[in-house]
């Protein structure tokens, strides 16, 4: 790394004023290394001494005790604490105030709420509800729940996310995936068409789970555990899931009434393929197509007249409404076009009774909402910090995963199921030029009076249209170019997307995201085993250190290797460095053995860049240190980091090479090495 | 880390040639940024220019295209390759031979070996089968077998060593813990005790798939599978496996007939207590006992005169002698005294017909077989590459691990049981004096020998004996000060080696070898999780910028923030790297409200550290450039590595942030930054 630093060093050395600069150099290089001759330093600290105008010549053995992991995560969680301590002042008023303002973000723009805000949220929010309405009833219908289930969950939790959230733009409500996931995942525990009673305890369950664990996660700032799933992993998994949600929206495209439960493409091609031999209504199929083109044509519109934003928005519910019209005028639920008939109307009533807290299904729904949570924080953070990016704010993760979790604990308790912030809905909101979450009380506030009063008007509403609204929602979810990014500038990356995707696709959604965290560390773990150590030579004229690999102009030094270690120093990588450098030594001396005066007799190891080290790192470099005294050879190092000098230290690595065998940089080796200076005056 | 780089500069600029140097500096740094402007050169390399002295001008945008992960791979097997081939040299004759000798290294040595080495070696031998013969009885009984097998353990293998290994310390035969670990594996497949035959098939095939995995191994150079065990988790597991030996050897001590069969402490000792107080046979206690006490003695003995080394060594032979005479005058067997009995002489039968590829134990004997290679060959291998340093000649771990391969295949046919290094022996060998392998040789004739006409003599030797002798090899397998030492130094691998350890005490074997191995993977990935940024402050009247954290006299320049990134950029800490950075700008300009000229102006990131970069990280630096964008402070970049560079010039973060804004050294950016030069002129 550091050539660029050197080239500092080397911009001086091609000066005219070389050679004093130099002589400089010596006369602090040695009193530096007297330093060393103390044993007592190479333990103790000197603050005293650190006080002199030139602390970094005492950098290299001379440091601060690192801070421990422990001592890490103490002060971490220290900061936390402080942090919310920070927000409430001495006196008890303002700190019950600045507490709540720091709840519900609300209270903070809520006095500077005016008219001509309200106005554009009005119309925001109206907007929201006439694309969020239908959406609702259909992705309640992909989560296996009747479709008041999904006017529910747009009820409730955009309520709570417009009190404690704190981003003007995204759009709460249920999303296709998260439908998608419970569905999938409790499936398996309970078939939702033989017992719907028993299905529905364990969603909200699910969901309170999921709501105590984004709460959890916040509080504790845990909010690097939705990280795991790496930006190439959402991808491919969110690729992968709008695939499936596709397939299964074959089911109410094509009428077909027995259809697979299973998710992935084989099984439910086979079912499809089944399906058609049987008997299925083409009417659905005309029906739900047509209206499918008609809402693609209106975005297509949309996207090229940006004027015309509301069009796109409102197909979903003008298709909904023709089609209603339609069946009931052509009576076509009569020649087998299936309908949702029956809505019930009202408001959300409790489920607070029907939490299971006990029996059989805990762990399950426990788990369950672990999965769901992490799914729909990783979505509705996404979209939050992109939307507030564009505005130019900043948004605290785990605040908005506080604000997500009392949403979902709330939801659990009315009859909802896991709300998060949707893709496409969050874009309307912004587009329809909302200015705060106000947008979102708008559309439940529609919800409401739809749920009271217009709900015995979707008797007539055939799922077909239900399956191209979803469908025509879906390739939002599929980002081909980012993916082709992730291709061209990270190939591992681009594995974890792909298994992401296939996993989903051929096994099942939990598969998928299993493979995609596998993927993703098993990334992080090659980073550390792929040994990265360079052969260093000098450029010509400077006194700049580079890669032979990377630079043509670096040429090795006469009786002299140079290497750099480029990784955290470790087990599983340490032996193969030892090795590679061993090996190197040897095959050097083995072709010079005609020219003794030009085989190797030091060997000088750069480690600026191990940050860290581990105790078979230290053993591995005390094997070097000893293979190569056996061999008569010299080992210098140069400027480890200061968690590694600590543990050089501690483990006696440091005494038996020598500290004045520990430079600074790797001209000083260098010279010490070739005995330009005597090394007994540095001794 | 670089401060150290950076005091080489420092030193040029306290020097009173400062100013000077700073101009040359100017200079320099002006052609570079110009260099710059074409944005063709942001992707194109011009090996040309690269030609001309200032080449690390280029350094941070025009550099090669670093290897990739793919080519990385090849290029090692290319290596491997390559270097098999190199070692044949063109004419026929000469390539077969040195073939032969690379696989055979006793070719290489065998025509200087003389009377006197051999007289060493026979000594050596000698004194090697004294221990390893009861030893081998001993293991073999550990094992779930007849006495025999752990004989013909200690007869072929070593043979086959001799011939293809290149340690000349190294002792080859059974050891306690594989063998430990070989029983407890298939005591879950099929009970040694109700069918021996089926039990031994399993054995023999287990032991010749591990020598084909430790083949597999060799050839492929896949030695670093090995190094998945760190030396960390090698040393708890090594303490735990002595234990539960131990324990296991009990039931000889106290002659107990019924004991279960599981390995974990808790189940042991409920068995050992509910067999004293069922009927046990204090005769066999005593006689244990009282031998073991006579072997530890002689140990002790041989501690403290290091001439007497033979002494421990013949012990434990001398003590089957003589308790076989006392319970032959006694007639001791006749009051509960269990003895072997019958053991079959006669040469290895072979077992080449008991190997099994199909049926339902294949999967099972596989996966026993790699368990077992691993730790056999990690045991060889830290025995083998510690006595090498020891007398300061090298061993080739792949080519060790074709050797035991081999031998454990020729093994698997013959009767054997996995065998590998064992540590007590080879220090025995090694202290009588060995020269070469024929001690190994030796002990083998010696084996061969007694198999042939003294197992009859074996009829009244007692098992309680062969405890004593299993407990007196234990006290090397547990390692406390090397504990020590691993706490002392890292506290992650201390706990490591606490889980390995406590994972075979209350788990099994298995068990604990998984903890030890997710833990040390844990530990790496904490390590890229644990978020590394420090921030920068210059040291007083010098050009050196480092850790505000390790340095008290680093202070921060006012309207800049500096900070040092120091780990892998990934999706683990890439968000948090973003909100730290943007949180501590948000910070500092809330705190300076009232004075607006002291605000951050500009962020500079020092990347010289970070090796590598994946999507998520690429994603947050455009996040941090946009955010700090939208508060209007500039962001500069400090010298990414060049795979880092590679990805941001694919990803058009570089002409995002703009080629003049990324750096050499930090010193450049703050003069930038600071506009004591004005940027136009480097823009």
């Amino acid at each position: 790394m550091s050539c660029a630093n050197r080239q500092a060093m080397g911009a001086a050395e091609v000066s005219t004023m070389d050679r004093q600069l130099r002589l400089a150099g010596e006369r602090e290089l040695s009193e530096f290394s007297q330093t060393l001759q103390q044993p007592a330093e190479l333990n103790g600290d000197e603050p005293g001494r650190t006080t002199s105008t030139k602390p970094s010549f005492f950098s290299v053995l001379d440091t601060r005790e690192p801070p421990s992991l422990w001592h890490d995560l103490a002060a971490s969680v220290r900061s936390a604490v402080s942090r919310c301590r920070s927000e409430y002042s001495s006196s008890p008023l303002r700190c019950i105030v600045s507490a709540l303002r720091s709840l519900f973000p609300i209270l903070r723009w809520g006095s500077s709420y005016d008219l001509k805000s309200f106005r554009s949220d009005l119309l925001a929010g109206l907007t929201l509800a006439s694309l969020g309405i239908p959406q609702s009833i259909g992705y309640a219908n992909l989560a296996k729940l009747d479709p008041q289930y999904g006017l529910y969950t747009s009820l409730v939790p955009p309520l709570i996310y417009a009190l404690m959230g704190s981003s003007r733009e995204i759009a709460i409500g249920p999303v296709a995936v998260v439908s998608l996931l419970l569905s999938s995942m409790i499936r398996e525990v309970v078939d939702p068409s033989t017992d719907p009673v028993a299905y529905r305890k364990i969603v909200f369950t699910a969901t309170f789970f999921a709501g105590i664990f984004q709460v959890a996660f916040g509080f504790l700032r845990l909010g690097f555990l939705v990280d795991f799933l790496s930006h190439a992993a959402i991808v491919g998994f969110m690729g992968g899931a709008a695939i499936v949600i596709g397939l299964q929206q074959l089911k109410g495209l094509l009428g077909i009434s027995h259809f697979t439960n299973s998710t992935d493409v084989v099984s439910v091609t086979k079912a499809v393929w089944v399906a058609l031999h049987e008997q299925w209504y083409p009417g659905n199929f005309m029906l739900g197509c047509s209206f499918l083109i008609f809402i693609l044509i209106t975005r297509f519109i949309g996207r090229k007249k940006k004027k015309l934003y509301w069009l796109p928005a409102i197909a979903p519910l003008l298709s909904v409404v023709m089609s209603t019209v339609l069946v009931f005028l052509t009576r076509a639920d009569k020649h087998g076009v299936r309908t949702i008939q029956r809505v019930k109307g009202g408001l959300n009533p409790s489920s607070a009774n029907q939490l299971r807290f006990r029996g059989p299904h805990v762990g399950e729904s426990a788990k369950i909402g672990l999965v769901c949570a992490i799914i729909a924080l990783a979505e509705a953070i996404a979209v939050g910090r992109s939307f507030a990016s564009v505005k130019g704010y900043q948004l605290d993760g785990n605040r908005e995963m506080v604000a997500m979790g009392f949403m979902n604990i709330a939801g659990s308790m009315s009859s909802c199921y896991v709300a998060t912030g949707s893709f496409s809905r969050t874009a309307v909101n912004f587009s329809a030029g909302c200015k705060t979450s106000i947008s979102n009380v708008v559309m439940a506030v529609t919800v409401f009076i739809s749920l009271q009063f217009l709900t015995r008007l979707l008797y007539y509403t055939p799922y077909t249209i239900l399956a191209s609204i979803i469908l025509s929602a879906l390739p939002n979810l599929i980002d081909i170019r980012e993916a082709y990014n992730i291709w061209e500038v990270d190939k591992m990356d681009f594995l974890a997307c792909v298994g992401a995707f296939f996993g989903v696709l051929f096994g099942s959604v939990e598969i998928g995201l299993v493979v995609a965290i596998f993927i993703s560390f098993t990334k992080i773990i090659l980073n550390a085993i792929r040994p990265r150590i360079e052969v260093l030579g000098r450029i010509e004229g400077t006194n700049i250190f580079c890669s032979t690999r990377q630079y043509a102009l670096a040429t090795k030094l006469p009786t002299l290797l140079i290497v750099r270690i480029d990784s955290f120093f470790c087990f599983v990588n340490a032996n193969f460095i030892r090795e590679r450098i061993t090996s190197w030594v040897l095959q050097e001396n083995e072709l010079l053995q005609e020219i003794p005066e030009k085989r190797i007799k030091s060997v000088i190891i750069d480690m600026s860049n191990v940050v860290d080290i581990d105790t078979s790192g230290i053993a591995s470099l005390k094997e070097i240190h000893e293979n190569l005294a056996s061999l008569g050879i010299q080992l210098a190092i140069i400027n480890p980091g200061w968690r590694v000098i600590q543990k050089m230290k501690l483990a006696r690595v440091v005494e038996m090479i020598g500290g004045h065998w520990i430079f600074l940089t790797v001209g000083e080796a260098v010279e010490a090495c070739l005995g330009k200076k005597d090394t007994g005056s540095i001794c």
